[in-house]
């Protein structure tokens, strides 16, 4: 793959521009938490697996700078720092689950003094870097099991390598059937309003040398009419302990569609995008962004000035609509609420 | 409403350029029958009321110039004309509808002279223009009894003044519930690729002060999950005497949606966008239009360069979605085999 979504280079988070492209490559290097936040907010980063390495990172920029060895100023900079990217999108379950793995870094070191927190902290945002992509390379031997030669999946969003460190969940599943020279295509839902599927994992898959498909997302539909869908992959932001699952606005759509159909319908996410404190997608705080995003493209007003917007960024799909769950531990299946607490609250 | 989607005007139709809209309102005089040709395939007037009375139009734009008396060569051009006309889209029926009526002036006046025709033809356009209008208020004032106070409507792509001469299907149900003070609300699905109903429904609907809330079209599933829609109403292109539908691509979506949400699903269009030559939808052919529709907004690319398009301008909903068709001669429910020929074919 070799995109290298986001890296620690000399003190600072890379990650790539992803709202520039596919029209423009360009790095964003983040210095302080400060950018950080607003690099996780504007979706210049994004995906749930990436945003929760990009929190740990912006922690490390948030406690860097810090002189000294005052312990309850450090402490108090720390959890500030934490609770501040915390507060910058609210859907992904990632992003609070990997500043809780940092969290749990300096509650299990009470003795430590400032100095070597920060050491630690460090190695632990290093080790969550690498977990991801192992934990990828994983789901997608998982999920390339299910795709058999001649089949055509479809995926929504961006679930790729620019959505995690460096391999992706949904698109993980293709890369790792095309190394095991299965051969199929992909349909890639545009993913309105800011076309993550249309710039993203097209480009990703196009690099990939997959045989790719775009469509608007109000023709899957027809194309599952015509029998031209055999099996969807999506992401998630997060999944609750009953296996109801957050993404991408439209995949609840694609999963009802799917179950008209009788099409297959697997989520692909690590253990890091499961919310065991919550019984049930009514729990998931759903991200509602800006009017602008519907009402614009390219800078372009696409709908008469002072019209009402509803732009909820996630939907929730409820467990019943999704066949399998593709996990670094294996397919979870139904029933969901003894297959999660078997396979991710105790793996 | 006084839009005047299209008009005559001095030898010349008059269009409102709709591929402007919202941002522009700007005239084209059609003067010749070329430069309708390519006003109707270019989306400059569209909406399938519409696009028949710019057909007749067209007719009379083929025919005026011609000069003298030879019938033989009169006719070779009347009915090229028509035959050119037809090769402009392939989906909405009311085009060839509207060609028939115009031949069956011809047909029906086998000893008319070359000037009587002329005048016949001219004639029939303007009954065709007029009978839109009333045939719209009409359709409306049967589907406004279907809206109750405090209902939350959907609709998709423009199936509104803008689609007809002046008043609209599926937006004339609204105008009309708003005329009998009706308290009611809409969520108007954008429509991708071309942004009908972000560009053209909104604008309607805002002109007529009615409650309007714009969404992309992967967020109507979301919005029925959350019980915010009570009653769908769209338009049509083309529906065959099983009462199978064509309309704007992601129009079967909603109805599959509906269905799965227990959402009453309602079809509103005029009995010249019935063809009663076809069984059944499989019949209908599905306009396919250019890869740069879904790849470029505003002339900026979206997706990257060379990814693979489907692009089909228009889908199918199955007679068993839908829970009735609201006509001039009033609500038609299933079974639609009966209910189609008694009010349809012999109304």
């Amino acid at each position: 793959m070799a995109i290298e979504t986001i890296k620690w280079i000399n003190g600072a988070a890379r990650i790539i521009d992803q709202t520039k492209l596919p029209n423009k490559f360009e790095h964003i290097y983040c210095r302080d938490v400060n950018r950080m936040w607003h690099a996780i907010k504007r979706l210049e980063v994004r995906g749930a697996p990436a945003i929760g390495v990009a929190a740990a990172f912006g922690v490390l920029l948030g406690i860097q700078k810090f002189k000294g060895n005052d312990k309850h100023k450090f402490l108090k900079l720390f959890h500030e720092t934490c609770d501040y990217l915390a507060t910058s999108r609210p859907t992904a379950v990632n992003l609070f689950n990997m500043l809780n793995e940092m969290r749990v870094v300096v509650a299990s070191n009470p003795q430590a003094e400032v100095r070597l927190l920060q050491k630690l902290l460090h190695q632990r945002a290093m080790e969550i870097f690498k977990a991801d992509q192992e934990v990828c390379r994983r789901m997608g031997a998982h999920g390339a099991i299910l795709i058999k030669n001649g089949m055509q999946c479809l995926t929504v969003c961006n679930a790729g390598a620019l959505a995690t460190v460096d391999y992706g969940t949904a698109l993980g599943v293709f890369y790792s059937a095309k190394k095991n020279s299965k051969k199929f295509k992909v349909y890639s839902c545009e993913t309105r309003p800011l076309l993550q599927g249309a710039r993203l994992t097209c480009w990703e898959l196009m690099r990939e040398k997959i045989d790719t498909t775009l469509i608007c997302d109000n023709m899957a539909a027809s194309l599952m009419a015509k029998g031209h869908v055999d099996i969807i992959f999506t992401g998630a932001d997060r999944i609750a302990s009953n296996g109801d699952t957050a993404n991408k606005i439209g995949t609840y759509m694609l999963a009802v569609l799917a179950k008209y159909h009788g099409i297959p319908f697997y989520v692909v996410a690590p253990r890091s995008t499961f919310d065991l404190k919550i019984k049930s997608g009514k729990q998931i705080p759903i991200e509602e962004r800006k009017a602008d995003e519907v009402t614009h493209v390219a800078g372009k007003a696409t709908a008469p000035k002072g019209i009402k917007v509803y732009n909820p960024a996630f939907d929730v799909t409820p467990a019943k609509l999704i066949t399998g769950i593709v996990t670094e531990y294996g397919i979870i299946r139904p029933p969901y609420v003894k297959s999660i607490k078997s396979k991710i609250a105790c793996p």
